[in-house]
């Protein structure tokens, strides 16, 4: 239910040291070289990092590595382009939150991918920015990319005129754009667990609710900190994000408010919804009550005449008169329908 | 209950793509030009958008748009005005949150209309705001500036006298003046509410007070961010927005501050009406608690008794007795009046 | 219980148009002049306003006007002295929350007053602060202005050495003055509600509670915003405010403060309350269902072996014996002191 | 329980009128003047204020009255003192919250001494600052000030070397370490509190938890403002504050900081502690209805069994048979037996 | 469960007073000295403090305190390294709250290194960094640092290469990663309190989850203000922390706030855990409800029958006849079906 990855083996190395931390994996690391401008494009798949150095200036280069349990690629690439050891550390430790951060060669952007399949899962992106080049590190193969890939390849929209940093807002965009399909899934859950809630609510129902606000948070932990990254690229903190670029990540940063906003609103709506299901329980309490007042409050007494009369004392006059047992029952008739108006009275039938 | 719009036919696309996210719609398009100054109003329905173009600088003129699902009249418009492609994306995508956006010739701000006919619902009105030109799009027909354009047409107020910005502001203040009048209508549910909360209180009765709260939150979400979008015109950040027209910019803040006060008092009400509905379910229940405790306290000791004397030991003195049966109808009669004593002493009647 | 001012009437109007919102009254208009300096004081009610024109410059001007349903001496007022058109709106719909905006010739403050007689009720001040005048409007009649009005005419302490701007301060004085006394009122009921509480809880309780709470939000909403116009005036942003004039401000800042710090404690205490009194329901019921239970299983074995001594087998040796009765009646209270002794264990007893 | 102290009788006087507010006192004032320097120390009491003037410049002075309900001795030190009429009102008026207001030739702190006997009960101290005395006003007599008056009388530390700004930063000191004694009492209470919760809650528990809120609560009205006072003498506003005294008002500051922090942990214990107690009646509920559904369960079937055998029917085979009473018997053991079993795998018994 | 430090010996003591306040010790006290360059390295214990004076400046010296209850240690520490009296004063009080504190000479680190076996447990470490010189001072022997020993005896990584400001990040490290321990502990313990909640809660998991909630109350008073402590350790404020180092103080920032992150999506997930047991409670109820209606409600009604033909009238005919006790039987078995029915369409069973 709930994954919290193990950092321990990494205490009490110097920083810097590359130790992958996340989930154990065993895939080979796959590495994509994309080169692109206006006019051309390029893709293959390289066996070794070092294929694809030295990297040329003038076509935008995109190094896309999906794997980073093998620390020594991500340390040749780190060698190569001159990166901060903090900064690979960062790469191969896959529980960052959201972050940007600025170096003199390159800027450093920490995103999280989520993929929902059934549960939640959240993937480390790291980009790596250059004047020319971009290196994304993912924790594995598989990625919300392939449209972006697509567009690419086909030069469909400004995608190929533009330089590195548009790539990284594409890059950004889909992330976010995965976000709306993930609420779109969840947003399905909620509504499933609204229905069942209305017509027939159990301990799972509750269970559904305390799930969905866990995936909430999940989602809100890798959204609200993404917020200030793109505001930050918005107002053109780095030199490496052009002018006309920065229009783009307003419009990201937008959508990222638009899912802050749907997430706000789908925690209210969880919160909403544990109350009926908490006043559903005592609702359904009382009519378990109710049933059993009425039962027993209309016989409990019946019952009691009854025994009065089975009681065998010698000398009681009713017992022999003809007209006693046909009295007795009409008698208690009578009280078993006072009993009823009143209960009718009280509006609990 | 709760209406999610699907974004996922977008995914992948370029940015800039128009691609219309929103309810579905068949209606034509009507587009509306008005142009008007001090002397001379006009207005005319158009065909195509083609007609009103080239726009004259000199009388204000203001093109309204119903539909936006044939993104091909938001295409040309952006084309002959020069838009930004990504302020033509969120014209067609109907889920932006209220914002202002400055672009070197034009302002375009979102707001969200609100219509409440037994459901809330939410629509989103695009201002593309130019020199002498307003452009404003909605999602369908039917809006709240009929009394608008009555003031125009019949030159009422200032409203002819002033540029696009005063129009601009007459818009807004409109969808905000209706915001009032969707207030009203919710503070009358909210009173019946409470008064059934009072009178009867039921699970349906918890059901308005929910849907209530997402009302509020609909609400909510539709005016907070358009007071930071009226800050920020009344402080004159846009200069399309003139000096004499920005008092009247804080007039419409200062009404959205009072939407927002009552949406946040309606939300304390609403809080203070969830708890009295659950202590009124405990309530109940310790009313059908005290009614099956006084009926089974008083009868099943009585009952004992009937018993005893209704057991076939052959040697039970008593029951050969005369005075037997009167003495113990006494006995019990003693034993209930007691007990209803005790219920008395305890409140419990 | 809640009363909601119906804008509707409004709807569709251009700015600055008067129409009245507020509760209907038919009451005359009642206009009283007061001007003093520190020699003079001269005091009178004139017919109509015009009455009186011309202010002169050198003594001070109070004109107050109580009662804005007629719109038409506001205007005259206004053309007169050169008020916005939006300020004459605003002072004549009375839903303002307290504000202050600053003008070129003129401030304007919005207050509210509160007066509480059973139920809370929250009327509005507008005051136009001029160079030496100063114009207030309130909705009705009678107001808590009357120990100033004493000062100004006997010339108690300062007030009639200084301006108008020290009569402001005087009359917001006052305004807040009051808030002490109608908060000292909610004191009241709060005690005796927290006795009732710790007496004997019911749902009047309840809604004595809650009522508080909505007294305390009406408060809360007249209180905060005055804050900040406090603020402003005592920071001297406007020049019409002196600057020995200036530290008076501040000190009912102070007392704003102060009765905000009073009503965040008196929330406090209401919602301790709330859960004292769902705690009371609660023990309650463990009360009922303690006397329940405790009754319930004592009788019911005892009236089990009562039924199996009332069986009609032929062949039941006990019952022919003589020592039967007595041994079963030694045997049913043995079984019940048992229970008892049980009961004082568990401490229900 | 809630002490709210009336203002009524301040109803509409001037400001700068001198009328105490606070609990009614007969007991007589109490001055005490105390003068040192670094060589010199004297200390004497004086029947009437003017004895103490004038006041010399060089070695300081340190004026404490104890007894602010005698209003003309307030005056008299204002008249000599040149001292605002509103800070000599806030002096006489003991509501205040802690401040501190800059006049041109003294400095104004109020802080709130609180005392904990049984009850909490909070003690307005004000302090006027000036170049070289300083003016301490207490409601009454009895005050935490005793170890500074002995530091000063021994000449222990620092106290004698330096100015009044020093002396300020030794009564506030002590006023925040009493507040960490207070703090160690309601921990006291706290705890016991804590060790009645987990063994036998009861509604007084709730009472002393709902207690120790409202204590926390008078003890953070207090502390709050103290810590803006703080840093505001921290960081030097006044000249008065010397340079080498502002690093002891950053340790009391700190202080302030640590009793605010144990003020929160205290809230969020003592939140705990009320779920802790509502669930802890919920399960008491549950275990009183265990109680009462084993013994009904149990008996009320063997009942019926006994009273179908208890029926008149002349054709009732079984009734003749001798096994027919040990059968049933056997049967009604049975049963009880299963019921039992079936108890146990619900971990009811 | 709840540890409060007395801090009553201290009261009325001159500020700069060294009184160890804490848990009581008697440990004896170890000093030891560490310089290293990038080519040497040192370690020794110390008898007495003055052994290690005079410091030289060239090679880094930590020297490390273990015991602060011995306080004139501190003291000549504090004599020769001119260190003001109130930072002496924190060093021995063990109650402070991380934060830092610029001097003259020196920079004044406070952090809470935790402990966690079975209870969690804090002490405070303070740093006193001087240009080449760390004095490091623990309240007793034992801590996180041993990896930063070895690094710095083995020279692994840049640690021997740079000055006392990288040592002290590399201590502040430890205490951060720590944490991250800290968490994983208390993750487990969390994941075993939920585990227990699904499975079968009872009153120790509500203490559990309020034990959880104060852990994360104590860890999260260590965290927060470290985030303060560190974000001005990044930007430079101190010109003791070079340049260079800064980068790596980003670096345990990022982790502080990583921490910060876990605590609170522990206490949501502790707070979703309350819910999910005080509902687990009411589902109990209703179940126990439930069996105690269905049975009382199929026999109660049965056993009055019963009753009915036990009365001893003369004359009821239905007794006579042969058929009347098989009609009797079957009558009853078809008021129990009915029953049944009743409940199963219920979804009782």
């Amino acid at each position: 239910m709930f994954k919290f990855t193990r950092r321990s083996k990494k205490a009490g190395l110097p920083p810097g040291t590359l130790v992958h931390i996340g989930d154990r994996r065993d895939a080979p690391v796959r590495i994509t070289v994309t080169t692109y401008d206006e006019a051309n494009y390029t893709e293959k798949e390289v066996k070794s990092v070092e294929e694809c150095f030295p990297i040329k200036e003038s076509p935008v280069s995109w190094i896309n590595i999906d794997g980073i349990h093998k620390v020594d690629i991500v340390e040749k690439i780190g060698e190569y382009f001159n990166i901060h050891p903090l900064t690979m550390e960062d790469i191969v430790n896959t529980e960052q939150r959201p972050k940007m951060e600025e170096y003199t060669d390159y800027v450093y952007v920490v995103l999280r991918m989520i993929t929902y399949d059934k549960e939640m899962d959240s993937e480390q992106i790291s980009l790596i920015i250059g004047e020319n080049v971009l290196f994304s590190f993912q924790e594995k193969e598989g990625d919300v990319f392939n449209y972006v890939r697509e567009r690419l390849k086909n030069g469909v929209g400004r995608i190929r005129k533009m330089g590195a940093d548009y790539l990284v807002y594409a890059l950004m965009d889909a992330v976010v754009d995965n976000y709306f399909a993930i609420l779109e899934s969840l947003g399905d859950t909620l509504e499933d667990t609204e229905e069942e809630l209305l017509r027939d609510p159990g301990p799972e129902t509750l269970q559904s609710i305390q799930m969905l606000k866990r995936e909430m948070m999940v989602l809100r932990k890798s959204v609200w900190p993404l917020r200030e990254v793109l505001s930050r690229l918005e107002r053109g903190e780095s030199q490496l994000v052009k002018e006309n670029t920065r229009v783009y990540m307003r419009d990201v940063y937008d959508h990222t408010i638009q899912v802050i906003d749907t997430v706000e609103t789908f925690r209210d709506m969880l919160s909403g919804m544990l109350d009926i299901y908490l006043s559903s329980i005592s609702n359904r309490m009382n009519e378990i009550m109710k049933v059993l007042t009425i039962i027993a409050t209309i016989f409990i007494p019946l019952s009691f005449f009854a025994g009065v009369y089975g009681m065998n004392f010698v000398y009681m006059p009713e017992l022999q008169e003809k007209w006693g047992y046909p009295a007795i029952l009409i008698g208690m008739a009578a009280i078993g329908a006072v009993m009823l108006l009143y209960f009718r009275r009280k509006k609990w039938l």
